[in-house]
């Protein structure tokens, strides 16, 4: 899956992730207002109103794209219903054959972490039948139990040629709180991201690795150093965008062959049309307003990789 | 709900908290066979065969237990039809007046997190119409990404009058891979004790906390040495039983009052029919070999609470 990623990105020129994170908020109330008609203010009626904004934004940015990262934490708010609004989105999406990366952060002791494994990006045995659960393409997992909370994770991407996103430096204000503790006089996030650049070794697609790491683009410093902790493996940055990261701060996550790097925005582009820059396009054309959102970061991203 | 907690662990004399875990495998073949008769060998067919099985064990120990703790990566790798089994066992053990913690292990940046204490423990505005996601009484959180991933999920207890067990020092084997690394001269896993203690004392329900921690049966030392640094915080021990630990191991986890700590087992309970000890239940009276595996364990706990 990590060689599908990377055709794609050369394809597409675009080594960016679509944010799929709908905050009711977000939902234009034409949205809203169509899908409570149908299925009530309930949680069916959210989960609606939610994957019909997700299925406008996919349809009018697939084809410059070539992944989308839906945050399950956005879905799970909403109970079952949210969690059947993530599925199909996770289902339409492949249709449209994007690469998806569940960001679910999950990570637990190893028969724990194996059934996640298995729920997200494997298959289960029901009696004689073999079934799948939500089948993304790549998760994002928490390191902080240690190898054997990781291990079941890399045993089904082996299996199911899938990939992993390992948290090593996240993007918020207080990641430092423990991620940046001194080790010896190494940062805990060099560590984790040591032990990245050894499963990945181990694992490897092609040139890649298909365990790959996240590390914030609002830390562009530790990004640059732990680009060379792990030369091998991707980095899904997070962050760009409403969170504050910018294009010419995210060059030193990209290796020299122009790889390495998948920068995600989320609000930037799915809310695009609540922005002063994009609100000529009314609510009505939200997903136009995405996809120029799209084509600016694109922009944004490909002139700064270009002026380094 | 931390008071509700300490009221029935009072009442049952049974400071310990039946994990519903279930594996297929551990379903007896009855069980199994009837849910695939009506639902098929499908997502399905395995969601209605563990629901079935965690409510014989549920109405079998309801009223020995304080509380139980449904672990929802076993549920989650049945896609959305385990999480509606998993949702059905929420709400069933809630109308048993059981206390609920939601082993989720979430956590994640701040407007992320925001979403899953949601979805997990609060509520979520729909129109005009507030609606309720999972439910659960107490959730577990992953620490990794500091403060503003774990103050979204406080917030949200502190509203709805529920709780919080943070992972500080797990029970699994590569635990200390990062949790036990020295910064200062002090491990991880006791500065992530501090910062709970921290948010604990300024989260008190009574004589203790709403905001607890997670540490391994496992790591006894370990225990010993977390008790005193977050005195008024509720332990959740995990890893009693199939995972290695014993009664008089964990005394240390408690306080002086005989409070202070929540012992799970999950596979010794659940699936005790299949150990010899229980083998003459047989699988048609699993239930029962259940039960007596929890009077089993709450003599043991008791009795090295007593030699102390």
């Amino acid at each position: 899956m990590i060689n599908k990623l990377i055709d794609k990105i050369q394809k597409t020129k675009a080594p960016i992730v679509v944010g799929l994170d709908p905050m009711l908020a977000y939902v234009p109330e034409h949205v809203q207002q169509k899908a409570f008609a149908e299925y009530g203010e309930t949680l069916s009626g959210a989960a609606e109103a939610i994957w019909q904004f997700n299925k406008e934004i996919v349809d009018k940015t697939y084809d410059l794209i070539p992944a989308v990262k839906p945050q399950i934490a956005m879905y799970e708010q909403f109970g079952v219903e949210g969690m059947q609004a993530y599925k199909k989105t996770v289902d339409y999406c492949k249709s449209k054959d994007l690469v998806v990366i569940g960001d679910v952060k999950r990570g637990d002791i190893g028969s724990t972490s194996a059934a996640y494994a298995v729920g997200h990006l494997g298959s289960v045995q029901v009696g004689s039948r073999v079934c799948t659960g939500f089948d993304e393409d790549f998760a994002t997992v928490n390191p902080y139990l240690g190898s054997d909370g990781v291990k079941p994770f890399i045993e089904v991407c082996k299996e199911k040629k899938k990939g992993l996103f390992i948290l090593v430096k996240t993007s918020n204000p207080s990641s430092g709180e423990f991620q940046d503790q001194l080790i010896d006089g190494k940062p805990l996030y060099e560590l984790v991201g040591e032990k990245v650049a050894q499963w990945g070794e181990e694992h490897m697609g092609g040139s890649y690795s298909y365990i790959g790491a996240v590390v914030g683009a609002t830390y562009p410093e530790q990004g640059k150093v732990l680009r060379k902790v792990m030369p091998k493996s991707f980095i899904l940055v997070p962050g760009y965008g409403a969170q504050g990261g910018k294009g010419k701060d995210l060059v030193h996550f990209f290796n020299e062959d122009g790889l390495g790097a998948i920068v995600n925005s989320s609000r930037g582009i799915i809310a695009a049309y609540k922005q002063g820059t994009y609100a000529k396009y009314g609510p009505e054309n939200f997903g136009d307003a995405s996809r120029q959102a799209v084509e600016d970061m694109i922009a944004d991203i490909q002139g700064a990789l270009e002026a380094r």
